[in-house]
């Protein structure tokens, strides 16, 4: 008997991973010596790389970096299980989350730091690449990444440009002379469902602009300076980036990685699913459980489970599902590929309480769908 | 496939019955064709009467009773589906709902109604009783229902008493020639939990007349009042009734029940599951599904679920329960002999969102759990 596990997280309550954990703890007591495959699932954002380290027993490796304002940090990226596939989320480098409030300024805001990482894992002999673009504090159009790699951009003036975004306004020249020649050998995968262009009033800059702390002055000149940066790039390596879906994720990351690493656009999930080999794990399971904090209109159009639901569908494994709170009638969950829904809560309570205890909810909530799916079961297996 | 629907009410909520048309409710999209057996349950209080006939495709009859006021009112009793015994809920002619907070008065409100209603059904011809006790409004030991049936109190000054308890603090004998005749051939079981005794500090003054809203002189008078009624039943009844557990139920009214009319104390949920015959309807049947408001410490010492947890599990059918709120743990659950509880809310909520969509909650939830129940057993019945 094998049971797949592979919920999202529950978004400010418990991590997939740690989800992951409370299912299979609610599992065991009732199916001993089930086998259960944990895969826990991420749309891209953060939390991708740690569960896609867990999901395929890979590594997780740490490194020093710069962050968004130049100063060392910790940080780290994941090796997938196959000892090919370097996993880098963008925020362990370069993330809003590093910085305190009053220090957010994607005027200055560097993506050097997730640069750094690709570095390091060059070095290391990676040559796959899956990039997390959620969380940015950045608005620098890649140029930092860009510029670890050995990258060099150029003002009018021939001027070198460091890390004053507001220096795009001016760019004139890239010299990829210098870049890392290993990377003619890489492949990059883009784990994104952003599909902003790099500029104008949907662009990163107005778009995402003002989270990462951007007046509306600063969103101007932000767009403007992604608007040359577009233009040379056009120019420079024949490539429209300003037409491409996705070029505007991450404060125009996903314009960087397309235009200089020639990198793939992939749904978030998509990514993960593939990288977890989730279609071939399905192989003899007779069971699916997957989850969300909440499920709701979002879930429907949402990624994540309508992911796994549409992969285990077209395989007949049936998909049950747990969530904090459930507002899907039983038709939207059938139409959603989901067998039954159930929200972990043992009764009334306050959000707070559903959040901080999700871990022991979960595990009693599983035991007791697994009580019931053991009813028939039972029989055939004693 | 046949189910057995045996939940107690959800209180200040959601009726027996109700919630056996809410689990219906919830079974028939995913087992269209399954046997549903419903079987409200109770523990002998409030809404035993309906819950009886509506399991056993009784009738109710109607008819108009004095309130423990001596008001004409609307009542009614059952007649269960053997067309024998008539169920008789206490509360439904000398009931505390029935009066206004500020005309309780122990010393005053008359069993006399109750006893009307078993003068109806002799006269229907029904000879077998159930007796309801809870709810009462009365702590006149059943002599209003006595009165009503024929008997005949007197005072040492020879006088008849009428409707004032504390009268019976000068009770000297008791006329029983006038009692009815068909008395005689009249079966009587009480369906009662409670094992207070008459009189004393556990007796039925003290313990419910506050509720019935005795002051602590009443109080006095009334356990005085009883004594007295009880050292002349021993005398002219030869039956030592203030050592008898559960004469103290409801006013003593159990006192008056066992003493005068031969009745027979049973707990609630044993006469009610031997009124449906619960036993002989587990037959064939695949599933149980029981519930409660609240599953707690109470339910493991309780009645309703347990007692059918206990039948269920001697005949090896499994018993699944869903509540509003589950504090049991999964090791109290199986020793209470339940495979798996569930809460009825779809996600934190406040207790009045879960008590007043209580219906909607229970058919999904209900759906869910049959969803899973399906998924090995469809593999069978396609």
């Amino acid at each position: 008997m094998k049971i797949i596990i592979a919920p999202d997280s529950f978004k400010g309550s418990i991590s997939a991973k740690e989800l992951c954990s409370a299912i299979g703890a609610g599992i065991r007591p009732v199916f001993p010596k089930a086998e259960l495959i944990e895969l826990p699932m991420a749309d891209g954002g953060e939390g991708t790389m740690e569960n896609l380290v867990h999901a395929t027993n890979g590594t997780i490796i740490n490194v020093s970096v710069t962050d968004p304002l130049g100063r060392s940090i910790p940080s780290a990226y994941g090796v997938l299980g196959d000892e090919k596939t370097a996993v880098i989320e963008m925020a362990q480098a370069s993330g809003l989350p590093l910085l305190r409030e009053q220090e957010r300024n994607p005027l200055r805001a560097s993506s050097f730091g997730t640069g750094e990482l690709i570095l390091h894992a060059l070095d290391q002999g990676y040559r796959k690449f899956i990039i997390g673009l959620g969380g940015s504090a950045t608005n620098d159009g890649g140029m930092g990444m860009l510029q670890a790699l050995g990258v060099k951009f150029f003002m009018k003036t021939g001027q070198l440009i460091k890390n004053d975004v507001s220096d795009l306004l001016q760019l004139d020249e890239i010299d990829l002379s210098t870049i890392d020649q290993r990377l003619t050998e890489a492949e990059f995968v883009i784990a994104s469902d952003v599909t902003n262009p790099l500029c104008g009033p949907n662009g990163a800059s107005h778009i995402f602009g003002p989270q990462k702390g951007a007046t509306p002055e600063m969103v101007k000149i932000l767009d403007e300076s992604l608007d040359q940066y577009g233009k040379v790039i056009n120019e420079r390596l024949n490539i429209n980036i300003h037409s491409v879906p996705g070029a505007g994720a991450a404060g125009g990351m996903g314009a960087g990685l397309i235009a200089f690493l020639g990198a793939k656009v992939m749904s978030g999930i998509d990514t993960v699913m593939e990288a977890v080999q989730f279609e071939s794990q399905l192989d003899d399971a007779c069971l699916v459980i997957t989850g969300e904090g909440k499920l709701d209109e979002q879930t429907l159009s949402g990624k994540v489970i309508s992911g796994v639901c549409k992969v285990a569908n077209y395989h007949n494994i049936p998909v049950i599902a747990i969530c904090g709170s459930n507002e899907l009638s039983s038709g939207q969950l059938a139409r959603l590929g989901v067998v039954a829904a159930f929200s972990i809560v043992s009764g009334p309570c306050s959000v707070e309480t559903a959040m901080s205890q999700a871990e022991s909810f979960v595990v009693q909530c599983i035991e007791q769908i697994m009580s019931v799916y053991r009813l028939s079961f039972g029989k055939q297996q004693g």
